[in-house]
């Protein structure tokens, strides 16, 4: 008989709506036995859609109980720190969503919480389980590009967000290319030693005017030796652009933006293509996917988690560093952050 | 409350679970209530696996339960037609995989029971519900490539089947290019008048002494005045390839294979992309899971099904025609047929 | 001191001009010295353009003028059988535009006099010198794709010609898919012994009553056991279709157009690459160009010419293989004819 | 009659035997009148092979002769200054190599006798000609990605050169970047006031032993509020990478390298594309014939250079800024070298 781990998703929202569905049907090792939010009926419609047996109000009661071996935190940001420490004084795995925290005490205060209780703990950046950026990393680790020069990022949303939360997103560094400071780390296998970033607003005003940018290049200096740029816009009109590139001694290896299909269409106009799956719920459902499976594995094999506490930590890191060279119009060194 | 149609699945080998996987976890108006196989282990190892109430031995228990109001069959070819009679009359919604027989007496007698019952009858032509299939036939038929002149498939198999199978297949032309002539017949909107076929033994002798070819071409002559070709082989190298082009008085549509990423490796030997999916399994997973939505949806909204019973037949008489073609090296009328 | 070959271009229209041009500029091994036409002005403006010091009208002057070596002729089609003669007679080597003659009667009588005078003919096959296909000859040639099973070739001109030309062209056939039989036999490096043809009239009424078709596909077997389409289209909306595709035991390779830039454009309409170009002096001008040096070479090395008479023969004796399975609607070998 | 322009080509190096070899035979407006190398027998050769009619050891015979209109300077970069304010005195129209110098007092002592002199200048920023990066400029100019929000250009060379060249070269900024400056220029139409420069040596510690780096990253801050970055590489194993992507408000254009041909070959290896065509004088051919051209036309036409003086010098400011940034590791501004 296969081995099962007891879970609950904390959270009924969107990416936790996403995460509860995963996990109820499509992971051979998980049984979701609650979903807790706290507005009682989202936790009790999701529970109902799904077939799940309890549903909370209070994230306690799944905390409490004895046969709950982990949880899916998917609340909202300012919640995610002390409910890992909660979890893991719980005796919880732990799989949560990004970022942990947006303040570095608060993130070392959760991850030595961890650390006390011996918990496992993996961090939602999904975009490492795509098949693409995957199909980078193995290229880049497996040698076959050789020394590592050169890194590229595009990363550039369909659309900018509501202002009311470029408001509080924290910015642009930490909000949106936080992903692709993950990313950089991630393909190049690599720290990151120092960046500098320029920036302005180009989409729209109101971003501007609410105190954020919404256009970014970022510079890098890997500690290998390696440089790498990112670069991000709030709005690409033709949908989500997604792509990276490795460049090394022996080669290069790069990733197109997935399509709905592999149509053509050859008119007196041009030969046209279709557009890249729109958002990240489109592109990156096999990531979702791919990643959850990864931490009941961790769970079941007693293995280390793929994307670890420390992996949340420093994009936090490069993000306030990229603020920081934003703002002096300097390169900034991680040191002078964390 | 959403609908929910409670349905079975007849047969649970390697197509039968995996439309129960998508019965029982991904398709919302569907209660997947119970699995029959004549293998009664097979049934219930299946129910355990996906937390389905109900396996039996006899398909009789479930065609006799007024609750269920559908099945999906599943089983050995030679078992569909007279499935689908009974089916048809118990009352049954049926879904039933292709072919529905290689008789066509056999067809008729099962489609005048199911006209008779006045159920819904869906076959599986799953390839139709593959995106890049899809997204030809929605341009073809909303006139984007005006009135169609050409059509070329390509469907080659990653490897040949065993050579007992080729022995029962019904040959290559009922067994693999009958998903072709239905393609065929989805792309252009139009149903074929004349073919004409040739072939050979190219990529296995064993396969020429099970009294088969393994590679074969057919031209086909519309009604509309189009024209197409199909070519088959059992054996591509790399991979299995699936491919399709229109061309009309406005514009051409074509279709690339999905592979497992966009991914483009350059080294000094060249640029590499990875080669396309494997097998059905793979590239059609898509397809499998749009077919059962597009089947549930049709009983509860009362729609006609997108695949027919007519559908079902014709492939038959043109696999049968191209087989008289081959075997007198001559062009065949369908009416000669049917 | 580099060897150069005394050449007359005989006939000034487009092509013979576009020979003319790369003769005396762009090839190192020849000297044009003549150009000759019967519309005298037409040589003489052509002359004066390209710095060449002699002009007639009379194509006797230059196969009377004991310095040229060697002459292009690129009159009109009705007079290359009688021109190779008089050219092979006086000793002239030969390269003549395709086709040497539509009746089988003229081409052996003016090989047979090729043959006798020991001279050189090559025959204006021009797009196997374009770097596309002759990348798939050299891969099928090198057996990196194993035994051939497959051949299929698209070409579709951008737009059809006058009906005037229609009427006098010999039909699609021996007009339109002789280059495409020639490219056939070239890609599989073997003999066609059967074709089935079919076709019609799909884009102009009146090219039907002119007594011709605009469309056509045509089903080939090869003596080596392979099987090829080729479809044609006299309008293809999004320009010149020139595409190839070779599948073999160990693999298949296949060819894109040519475009004039490899941009690719993503709007919120979609992803737009431009159109292949437009016509064959855009598309094929590298191949002209090559064949022309090829046929120099030959001279001066005293090798064989890459495209022979019987390359030149084999593909009137497909065209009219194909004239004769369109009307009869059954297949034809080509024994029938030669 | 056509007008023809009197041109002499000063230097008989690589790259001016093929500017001599485009004007000798390939643009009709162009009359090559003389050869001119410090070599004399460089000089004759080259004019007996093109069948030029003069050939000298001393520049001066050109620049005195009353016929010749116009000078194509192609010797070392050293003398180009010089050559150009002698030509400039002479009254002749001139195409200068890049860069005219790497001193900005040269450069403008020497702009100062091209404007004195009222002769045009164009200088041999010859990608600008190549057709990819012309489509790009064109959708730029035209509006169709709308407002320019970024910029980026990846540009490596096949394989370093040698190191007695490094020695001399100006270094990467310099010697290699400068294209890409004045292509950054060129695409977005617009003036770069601040860059940020990081880099290092990848690729053999050889050039770093002679004083130079071979990877390096520029960051561009345009002044329309456009950003940009800038990568090059001494060495990519899989050949010369040439590729620019503009990214605007409308949407966005990227360009893919140019190939020997269309050709895909699948086997169980993998999709195998060929390598980009491999080095300047493969890549850019093309280039090199439309920017020859374009200067015959200005002369002809009386219009403005389509690569003004200005344009030659921005691109060594650029170069000289980013050497600063390097050196200082922080953004500087154009206006503090200028």
């Amino acid at each position: 008989m296969r081995t099962k781990i007891n879970i609950a998703v904390i959270g009924a929202g969107r990416i936790g709506r996403l995460h509860a569905e995963h996990l109820a049907y499509r992971i051979g090792g998980a049984r979701l036995v609650a979903i807790t939010d706290l507005r009682k009926e989202a936790a009790e419609e999701c529970a109902a859609n799904l077939g799940v047996p309890q549903a909370f109000q209070d994230h306690r009661r799944v905390l409490d109980d004895p046969e709950v071996q982990a949880v899916v935190i998917c609340s909202s940001t300012d919640t995610h720190a002390s409910l890992i420490a909660d979890a893991a004084a719980a005796g919880k795995h732990i799989f949560c969503e990004k970022p942990i925290a947006l303040d570095l005490a608060q993130i070392d205060s959760a991850l030595d919480t961890v650390a006390a209780a011996g918990v496992k703990l993996q961090v939602g950046f999904n975009r490492r389980f795509d098949p693409n950026f995957r199909r980078i990393w193995a290229l880049v680790r497996e040698g076959t590009i050789g020394e590592t020069h050169l890194l590229r990022i595009a990363s550039r949303d369909p659309a900018p967000p509501p202002i009311d939360y470029i408001k509080v997103s924290g910015g642009i560094f930490l909000d949106m290319m936080i992903h692709d400071f993950d990313m950089a780390r991630y393909l190049i296998d690599d720290e990151v030693r120092e960046l500098y970033a320029v920036g302005g607003v180009r989409v729209d005003p109101k971003i501007g005017k609410a105190g954020d940018i919404d256009t970014a290049v970022v510079t890098l200096k890997f500690a290998n030796g390696c440089f790498g740029t990112i670069d991000n816009s709030r709005q690409a009109v033709y949908g989500y652009d997604q792509r990276a590139e490795v460049f090394g001694a022996k080669g290069m290896v790069s990733t197109e933006n997935n399509t709905p299909n592999r149509s053509r269409l050859s008119t007196s106009e041009g030969v046209r293509e279709d557009l890249p799956l729109y958002f990240f719920m489109e592109r990156y459902t096999e990531s979702y996917l791919n990643e959850m499976n990864a931490f009941i594995e961790c769970i079941i094999e007693e293995k280390d988690p793929p994307v670890t506490g420390q992996d949340a930590r420093v994009p936090v890191v490069m993000g306030k560093a990229a603020g920081l060279s934003y703002e002096q119009n300097r390169p900034v060194t991680l040191s002078e952050i964390s």
